[in-house]
């Protein structure tokens, strides 16, 4: 690990629990939660993969995919420059700098996304609420990172569709509400939704996280996962996520 | 009860357990299911409403409805003449043959449709399975109920379409492997998902039903409803389906 890595004054580092990586994190603002941790395990990525994930923010879904699962290279990106300043600095700080790398760009630029050439995984956290309210201020980064002020889905899946190889995965995490347009933008540019899972906070809750994983080109079926739960009962994690949080008893 | 209505040698008459309503079935062939029962609960009906049920076999759907909500008429659909023949000797004995008819028709039959006027509330068991292994035999009774011989999902939400009242609301029970086509179809006739709910057999098991509310013209947000699951661990059906069946203990 190296040491040599300064810290602002407005930053935490946090240990991810997974082979010994940590994260630069501001300790006011966009901290990673739960739904980095499911679609990060959600994804299934091999060895020979290269990866990338839009709407990357602080790095958090490339530091997790690499720990679990060391492909070859992950590219995360990133409108917001001090972001992408910290994100790599965390890569130097866990000396992935080589494998795990973020730029700092805008998603709706194609002539970047051509630079990139493509990719066998895409996986994206992209703002989830609409840009309806009008109240929003556009410098304000939480707001940039939960509402579709600076990209909306249908740039992410717009410029997925180009990012990914024949027959690519892509791999997203949304709200339950936002699926009929997930699926309908899908199908707009033909990444055919193959495999989804509904999160729910207990057992006879609604759900209201969503994981979607399409394949560019790929034939039509759609398949269920069992749900996955939260909290049990009492308030205490369930065994499925202590097991994803790699909190095995 | 009018007990002057004769039962065919194949046919058996089964009692609904609601507002002591029978029905007439074929001893071998398409019997009614969990299915039939779940989309009757889901459905919101009022008193006031005309109701239409596509795809009604042998009325089941109708039936319950009619036990449940007493609204003041109620049409049922049916392509097969001796299915239909059998939904009205059921509606006989049953003495509600001036609120629950059955008609002989293909809902493919524009004309016919509009000759029905519209509806408040529109629901639907279609056949669940994709036509495509070519060696369905098409006077299969069976195969017409299951596949999509005579009629598809298109089919089918293009006649709801023409049959809702502004903003009126149809119901539909499926499987979850098709809700991606059931989105794009209802959003292509204008008919958006409002709700939907998800049945697990089991609570670690993937949702094998899916129930899906559209309303005509409706604005755009999709409401998820809590789970419900059919079994408990132990094999015995859970506390909600026994209230859905009127199992209350």
């Amino acid at each position: 690990m190296n040491k040599n890595i300064n810290l602002l004054e407005d930053e935490s580092i946090d240990d991810l629990q997974l082979d010994n990586l940590l994260l630069i994190q501001k300790k006011q603002g966009f901290r990673f939660g739960v739904d980095a941790v499911l679609l990060s395990n959600f994804a299934n990525v091999k060895n020979r993969h290269r990866v990338i994930d839009l709407c990357t923010g602080t790095g958090i879904v490339p530091f997790l995919i690499y720990g679990k699962y060391k492909p070859k290279e992950i590219i995360g990106v990133e409108i917001q420059e001090d972001m992408v300043e910290m994100a790599n600095r965390s890569s130097k700080y866990n000396e992935v700098e080589n494998i795990v790398k973020f730029i700092n760009a805008d998603l709706k630029d194609t002539g970047f996304l051509k630079s990139l050439g493509t990719f066998d995984v895409l996986t994206v956290n992209p703002p989830y609420k609409l840009n309806n309210s009008g109240i929003l201020n556009p410098d304000d980064k939480l707001a940039i990172a939960r509402h579709e002020i600076l990209c909306n889905l249908e740039d992410v899946i717009r410029a997925s569709r180009r990012l990914l190889k024949d027959n690519g995965r892509m791999y997203i995490v949304h709200r339950p509400e936002r699926l009929i347009d997930i699926f309908e933008l899908m199908r707009k540019y033909k990444i055919e939704p193959k495999r989804v899972q509904m999160i729910h906070p207990k057992v006879n809750k609604a759900p209201n996280i969503v994981l979607v994983e399409g394949q560019r080109d790929g034939g039509a079926y759609l398949k269920w996962e069992a749900p996955l739960y939260v909290y049990n009962e009492d308030g205490t994690y369930t065994k499925e996520i202590n097991k994803i949080y790699g909190r095995e008893e």
